[in-house]
């Protein structure tokens, strides 16, 4: 079977936002070993939108297409769709009471406009959405004699991704026997095309399962991929090939992930040997203590975050010497060791991490020039300092320091 | 001038990465009034890529490609545009050098693969790339009596965006005298849909400058975007739309920001005014300081940050009575104002700025459930307090916190 998606939204055409609706659904589809050969993206006007949906259903057993399901005239995917498989638009009175029931907090009487959102191709499965007033449906049928299946989901991916998840993937999995599984395997502490060159002869010679790279801010991460009748299958055709590649980079520098973050691994280190951790933040401002609570069940670990970015601060709440800043200035090894102490002791946790750079854009010297961090982590009396020359933004900067600061603390962990 | 553009990957079909391409592309056009009908993703596959070739010289005037310039048999958009255009590759000496010269830090010898970087359609426009072996081109010619243009870009961002704004956009402006100017109009404290209905008519009614909605995570975003000879024009057709927009949704409410979040306004009045500013975060976990701390110069008046994620914390740095977390707990008006006035009077600054919330998926109860969040501002003396119910996923919650925390404190600084 082989799918296209449409994405409808003048938005998208105008580069207001990004389509991740496109991203999101071709994900979900390769890991049931469903083919993606086109995205088409296309406004709210319906001439062009039936064009595309021809040119679709010419090339693609499944179109699945985000967007138009709104109440105004403009909204016409259910519509053309109807149109394409020959049947007529009914109405639906579960649909109806969806609607009514969306807007009971609002508003007594139904919304005129919104009728349009009660009425669905004949035959069509209707989907329930949590998320809005927009149901979606499925319809499949014939189209020049061939088996066709249609997929109208929402635009807004809060209300489109819960329904691709919950009832899109179920139903398409029956088309589809094989299974798409694949592993993260994150690299630090090697650049991107040595890492690659490292692992080159394997990258052409894997066929099934595959190895990709793709880079990301401040790390390098290899996609394992395996197609096979099982996740269970895929699972031991990997292994040896990870097992390959941790090897070749060596165990204290490559690792699996879940998500492709660092952290991952670091929280969940933290949680399972109950380490407690504090986070002293002078660049990062922030975003390493953001990170770390991003994760549910943090709150066992994780005691107390300080953003230390003025000079008092330092000293006031994190006990950093007046003589060590005037010394060695705040963007030191020094600093950074008395930040990640003064954070520890403040808190009473097991681990102090603590970052200081200047993430410019001013701020920069000859001798401590824009994007020089200094990551520490103070844990069972040692410290352990890294520091860092990073370019780019401000804010890639920051995330630069925060993804290494995290590192750091996984390293420590697994000493 | 109508423009189409195709991205050629197979990584993007796989959902492996968003399209950021296609969203630049379009931003870029829509600037100079070029409009963009369609985008269109393909994989590696020759067959498919003529196929999409075919398609968007059909409905378009101008084609921008993306990717397919590597020095692999895969890499064939040129050759494409060549058939196409009904010319033959020829070689180029400007390209050769061009590739020598990347490869002169790594190797001697000419890479033998990299030749087919080296050969371009007859005619065309050869657009020197400083960041990658890929030199891109732009092709004019006719294509069954009519004129068309073709333009080969490179597929990585750090590529394309340089050559997209150096040689293409200077290069396409000549066929457009149009400019179009946009601002963002942001409004809090309205949900979406009650947004949209206070300015239906408008949003109607206007042909140019259009009124185009946006709804994004907390706050809703209104799009005017003006088209006509000049920028100065534009803004002149903008201002009146603008203000009758403030007008209906009151000053307080809506705003004009550069990138389209509160803390744009927030932080420029915090410098302007020279208003010092600490944060304490519980739920939000650093999000707010991280927001606050992107933008630069922000040292001035940015001070200090708590994260008090536990309750010791929040007792031994912020100052928060015991009696106050028994009594109403952690998730409480009384917390929050109490966290907000001990950042305060800790870091010694002007405004104290808290959250304390239950972002999930855990920790709800029936009184207080998952997405319950007080923040508060306090400030010359004042307590200002919202109490918020989100709902959504853990860092959805949070983000909304650390919006409506930024937003109010904004709504404080011009009371």
């Amino acid at each position: 079977m082989e799918c296209e998606i449409l994405c409808i939204g003048t938005e998208l055409l105008h580069g207001d936002i990004v389509n991740t609706n496109a991203q999101y659904i071709s994900k979900k589809l390769a890991e049931i070993a469903i083919d993606v050969h086109y995205q088409t993206v296309v406004g709210d006007n319906p001439k062009r939108i039936k064009n595309c949906f021809g040119i679709a259903f010419q090339r693609a057993d499944i179109v699945i297409c985000t967007g138009g399901l709104g109440p105004t005239q403009d909204d016409i995917t259910k519509d053309v769709l109807a149109e394409y498989f020959g049947v007529e638009m009914v109405y639906d009175e579960g649909s109806y009471q969806h609607v009514k029931n969306m807007y009971s907090r609002f508003r007594k009487d139904f919304p005129k406009n919104n009728m349009r959102q009660t009425y669905f191709p004949e035959g069509s499965i209707i989907l329930n959405n949590p998320n809005g007033t927009a149901n979606a449906c499925i319809m499949k049928g014939e189209i020049d004699g061939k088996s066709k299946i249609g997929v109208l989901l929402p635009g807004p991916p809060k209300e489109m991704e819960p329904l691709m998840d919950n009832e899109v993937i179920p139903y398409l999995k029956q088309f589809s026997k094989m299974t798409v599984y694949g592993e993260k395997l994150i690299v630090m502490n090697i650049g991107e095309s040595a890492a690659e060159e490292m692992i080159l002869d394997l990258i052409e010679k894997q066929t099934n399962p595959t190895i990709a790279p793709y880079a990301s801010a401040g790390k390098v991460i290899f996609r394992i991929t395996a197609k096979a009748e099982s996740e269970e299958r895929c699972i031991d055709m990997i292994k040896p090939v990870k097992e390959e590649l941790i090897k070749r980079f060596g165990k204290d520098n490559a690792y699996v992930t879940e998500t492709g973050k660092v952290e991952d691994r670091t929280t969940r280190l933290l949680m399972e040997k109950n380490i407690t951790i504090s986070v002293a933040e002078s660049c990062s401002g922030g975003l390493i203590s953001s990170r770390l609570i991003s994760y549910p069940g943090i709150s066992k670990v994780f005691k107390e975050g300080f953003v230390a970015y003025s000079n008092e601060a330092k000293i006031h709440t994190l006990n950093v010497k007046k003589g060590t800043l005037e010394k060695y200035g705040a963007v030191s090894e020094e600093t950074a060791k008395e930040m990640a102490y003064g954070a520890a002791k403040r808190a009473g946790t097991d681990i102090g991490v603590s970052t200081t750079g200047i993430a410019g854009p001013d701020g920069g010297t000859e001798e401590k020039p824009v994007g020089l961090v200094y990551v520490c982590v103070y844990y069972k009396g040692d410290y352990k300092v890294k520091r860092l020359q990073s370019t780019g933004a401000r804010d890639t900067i920051r995330e630069r320091a925060a993804t290494s600061a995290l590192e750091l603390v996984r390293r420590c962990i697994e000493k």
